[in-house]
């Protein structure tokens, strides 16, 4: 098993195993904002599901520029180094779906598996889904650890019939 | 205490348990990209300190546009609802400090109190300190705990000798 090949279970399992992002978008002065989304996987589309009020900042971003950059970590450990946390920048361009739409329903169907709670928030009516999908990545797995990878590259990671 | 106050001691208590943030920085294409940094505090500047491989692309990005956003997030717990996930978006200015000037040196001392383990990091030709100057925050304590931070308001909420 190459080096490269064997990064890919480590970005699966961090993505399986953290539920938020820090998403970057551009706002209309060409500034960056970073902000927190819970996110579902939905591993047929190779693409990232989030859910998010028209009136939020990042929204409004993501309307006008529909690329960002979202970012997931692996959590602090209280006592333990930080400097080689694992994580991954994935490259992404925003879809919205459309509400009653076919896509509307999948990406619910999708994002209410890993956050049933946030059922009632589905009813709001600020709020929808996007898709995310998935353009390339930079990964980070620890010291000297790191690699970029194609979307076909990253889309296969997310498959679930993977190595 | 105004609801206001109340989420001081909130947004302290978020920068000072947490030493990783998410930096977003805008590429010289006009994407965003974010990235983790660990980070320390200089309460006394009213500012944060991070320590950068002028290599890596967050660095590039800074050099041609110093103003970039940070976000410092509660961590996950597994088994509890990450929605209301305590977050702080900080809009920054980067200063870059020179190697051997006094900057250098304060940012230095201000990091390794913080990573001490860091130290060897602080001895690799390609590293820089940066410095952080916080313009104005976005807090989000919980749900419809919110408010915006001008640059003076958050300088008070590091101060060491706020309430």
């Amino acid at each position: 098993m190459s080096r490269e090949h064997s990064l890919t279970p480590a970005l699966r399992a961090l993505l399986a195993s953290r539920r938020t992002a820090a998403l970057g978008t551009v706002d209309a002065s060409g500034a960056a904002f970073v902000s927190l989304v819970p996110f579902a996987i939905d591993p047929g589309s190779a693409s990232l599901v989030i859910h998010i009020s028209a009136l939020a900042a990042h929204s409004q971003n993501l309307q006008a520029r529909p690329n960002a950059s979202l970012m997931v970590a692996d959590g602090e450990v209280v006592g333990e180094p930080v400097h080689a946390l694992a994580r991954v920048s994935i490259e992404v361009l925003a879809t919205w779906a459309e509400p009653g739409s076919g896509l509307a329903a999948q990406c619910r169907a999708t994002y209410l598996v890993r956050f049933p709670e946030a059922e009632p928030m589905t009813t709001l009516g600020d709020f929808r889904f996007v898709r995310l999908s998935l353009r390339g990545a930079r990964q980070v797995a620890g010291f000297g650890a790191a690699r970029s990878l194609s979307a076909d590259e990253i889309a296969q990671a997310l498959s679930p019939t993977a190595a």
